[in-house]
């Protein structure tokens, strides 16, 4: 059984152990004081061409979401999402418990738009009403899309006039920013947004999210809401050191394109097999429709996400690509496509 | 200069960076339903001599006290601890950010008995006070100190009278467990507690605590509370092949048991130079009062935390010693005591 | 200008405020352990005809909510709603601040059945999303539509069999239970429901809400939340003094009946006049569609609420009767709309 | 049995229940925005002589500080209070339950001073610990004390110089303002405070504190945290008729001169007798130690409130005068205490 199932089914990039290796028995700071995250954070600053940035190094997405969005929120103002929103959905209500309103857009493409921004703006006026405060988006969405810069800028542009916070949630960001379509940076994502961060758990580290804050207003005391949350790790070098090694070079990079060219292999077949997708995807993430009985079989030899029934005899699956994803077993499973259906 | 700040100066006993290594290309499966958690939980169970459990492996101390004390907490329901209790000084308001308050007991060697637990519940008899319901010990205490058999067995006791919670925060339980005044077993933690955890950030691991919970009616959807708390790592198997290692043998004992022998070396050395300490220990902290000329030519060589000024001539500072603490270095820092005084 | 826009416009049922001042300088207990309050108390079970309820007499609608489901849910659970209701749409995230998740089902007549809930569970079906509690509906609710006994037994029955709490706000109860069209009573509320409550700020008090709780694993303790919330009043006696007014005869029947009989005198007319209602309803909220030349011509004699603009032309209005409606005003309105159309 | 339990054992001074009368069928605007609320507002500027302040009238002390602080502090921001502050004792955790931590200061006096506040601020030093931001002060205390002029401005100073916010509640506050050794005025709080409370509940009204907030930074959007807690009344009327009749003239002033003076016939007699008091007190609570036959006899014919036992033969009582209280009964409770004795 060979998994697409996620693309956190293995450790991290040998690399990255070598790099835990090398740096083990050092001793240093700790609570991400030590010397590897600061010079983590130099060199994302250095990636994303913008040294008026706060950094910061933390340890998973869901985690990221709730101390970033209740650091940036008073308790009347709340988030909107789009309706496939990983914190609207596949959290756990962790906003919530911070005690935060999300607000849901419906989304056919996992994206919002100004259009959808104004229209939640009109309809909260007010004290009877949350403020609707912050936007939040994913890149790629949760559905494996993702947004174009004259996209970004529309929302921000939007943001920015009616006083609203945009947020990214970069997950699996790298996948974004490697995609054939893509035409966003991480420069224009500092400038653009008011906080992002850039998801390394899914892109070949063992943990690791770096949220970078660009809203002069978000960043003060940020290290007390990172620690009053659970978030502020004995051994923050452990991070330092991963991202050091992912950025050093074009290491994360090369893992997203990785990634993105194993699920380009499937997804042609998909489409010469003369399959339907839920959602056209040029990132790690594909939603291809298949026939009960082609799903059947495909699970006889892989192990993938069954994303829901679209009617009697057809089901949407979720297949996932990543850093360590097998070129041959990508090419196997895109053969079986053919060859199953 | 060598640091004796703190257990957490180093990255992780080699044999553990080996165990990643080793598993690292293996798929599995996600937020810690991996065969190396599962594995881990059996062993400690085996070890705990105590099938009626469960356990969850997380990442870091406060978000495992925070996760653990907020799920088994209604929110008017309050937590006990010591004056010097980590939940209460050292975690930002971790607990109160969960919606529930501390309660202080004023305690001079960082231990709380069932007098100081029944004067509370005697001041706290209506719905205009919080109710009292869970009884934080740290063990060791956060000044290094130790529970006896007798008085773990009284606290339980009056903790079973009384309808309340006890949780044991063992972010050190591995020094407290190893000192030579010793008497308790993990099996007699999770007999006399309905919850606490064993460290491992502390002793030997990158993360990870194992958080136990004996109390049947504190067991049900936890996993609901460690998500949306941020908790659940997407690369759960990083805490179980961790836990695996300390385990499978007698690992984390020995580590412990080193850290302990390092701190008796400096101990030795402090009585023989005639110091007092604020409290006499037998675990991995120790916290000698040294005149302040001491104090800066012990600075010139190692770093340790200046804990608090006795009066205008002296000064408590705490030593710190690890699994990774060199005995040379022990040594000589004991031999500078008596050189330097 | 005579204002439709309220049920709360006025101050209190004179017969109220006549009570207050017959009781004003008696000495009493505090907090609501007065005879008064357990006189209501007391009285209210009896109209309920269920001595097996615990009854809290609280402030405000808001106040009862927050209160009522945070007590009731532990920190993952939801509370499922109808799109339109008040704790999701008009409570400024009161129940979200209390740290849960209000999960919005798309209703267009302001109510939610069997086969709404049903969906919501099949989605949310793991430690990833939260687990959906509890079900909030308002009869009537906020459009004016009241449940069936028919519908209420069963959600009642899709409840129990999946074990979730279901709450019925009542702001507005009274004029639910006097509607020509309704065969629900007190007593079918409490034995249908886990809890309910009995609003009366709208129905001629000057403040005043009396949670009901049937389910007995939702009674203890529950003073210790009302504190805990800012709820618990000095001079509880206010409440218990008004509810006995109110119910120590048929006055919060009559007052509501009083409510519903104007709101049917402008309904009336309307449906003469040829035009059509956002909803069809039988209690003291109607909700006309106005051309917009009409719209301006009321205003100049008429407070009310433009609730929405349907198109260019028209626009939905909201107008609420009360106990205070006098005939011969909502007869004037009644005319005005066959004058001025 | 005559109760000097507590000041809000009977209903509202009968002018309020007239105001409330005379108004009753009055249409106006709900939630605080009719025309009394607002005159109420303009009045007690005036009173102030400060028109730059904004003021919320809300129902009850709890309410009042849990809303006002939990607006005012960011999340890991946390309230200093004496150890006999109503929020750290008698509120049932409502601070901790909107995510903040309250820090003790010991104090025999009720009160506390600049010493105090900088000890605490010596102790919080890095984002480890919670970071103190806001001064919780009772005027008078919870054990009837109260602060003087200078004592006020030292603390508002060390306030400003720490970039704290001073904040004080104000439940018993006309008493605090009537007591013969005050020389502090309304004016003084509003310039020397950030926000302070008069409370009405406890002298007159049936509910009602005043919000006063000075601070231009605690103002912005502070409706939003009043609905999203539930303090919202739809009848805000009820409040701003109350506030206005009390203040129009000197009601409230006379009204807290009365029950000091009750209380000072009683004390006179409590030191003629000899007998010590708990703390030497000038306002309408008092604190006699008295010997234990004495108590049973007095219990006999009073209601008081047993406060806490000094030995085996004496206990300290608290005895509480009001508006309402009858200057006979007074003189006949201070007669007794000569007589039972």
């Amino acid at each position: 059984m060979y998994s697409f199932k996620n693309d956190y089914s293995e450790g991290a990039h040998p690399r990255i152990l070598e790099a835990l290796l090398r740096t083990n028995m050092e001793q240093d700071e700790g609570y991400g004081l030590d010397r590897y995250s600061k010079e983590a954070i130099e060199l994302l600053k250095e990636k994303i061409m913008n040294k008026d940035v706060d950094i910061h190094l933390l340890q998973g997405g869901t985690q990221t979401n709730l101390i970033a969005i209740s650091a940036f929120l008073k308790s009347y103002e709340a988030a909107i999402a789009a309706n496939t929103g990983h914190i609207l959905v596949h959290e756990t209500g962790a906003i919530e418990a911070t005690g935060h309103k999300v607000i849901s857009i419906a989304s056919n493409d996992g994206k919002i738009n100004s259009k959808d921004i104004e229209k939640v703006l009109n309809e909260h006026i007010n004290e009877h009403m949350v403020r609707p405060k912050l936007v939040y988006i994913s890149n790629p969405t949760e559905i494996g899309t993702i947004y174009k810069r004259e996209e970004l800028k529309e929302l921000s542009e939007t943001c920015k006039k009616n006083n609203l916070i945009l947020y990214v949630d970069g997950a699996r960001l790298g996948s974004a920013l490697m995609s054939p379509t893509n035409d966003l940076t991480l420069s224009d994502l500092s400038t653009l947004t008011d906080a992002f961060y850039i998801g390394a758990t899914k892109n070949g580290a063992l943990i690791g999210e770096a949220l970078i804050i660009s809203n002069e207003n978000l960043k003060d005391d940020f290290r007390f809401n990172i620690k009053q949350r659970g978030g502020l790790m004995a051994k923050g070098r452990v991070l330092g050191i991963q991202f050091l090694e992912l950025f050093k070079d074009n290491l994360y990079f090369e893992l997203a394109n990785h990634a993105n060219k194993m699920a380009e292999i499937i997804n042609k077949s998909i489409k010469e097999c003369g399959l339907d997708v839920l959602i056209s995807s040029n990132t790690n993430q594909i939603f291809p429709i298949v026939p009960n009985d082609l799903l059947t079989k495909l699970e006889d030899k892989y192990k993938f996400t069954l994303w829901e029934k679209i009617d009697e005899k057809n089901s949407v699956i979720r297949i996932v690509t990543s850093w360590a994803t097998k070129e041959d077993m990508a090419r196997e499973l895109a053969n079986d496509f053919k060859k199953l259906i």
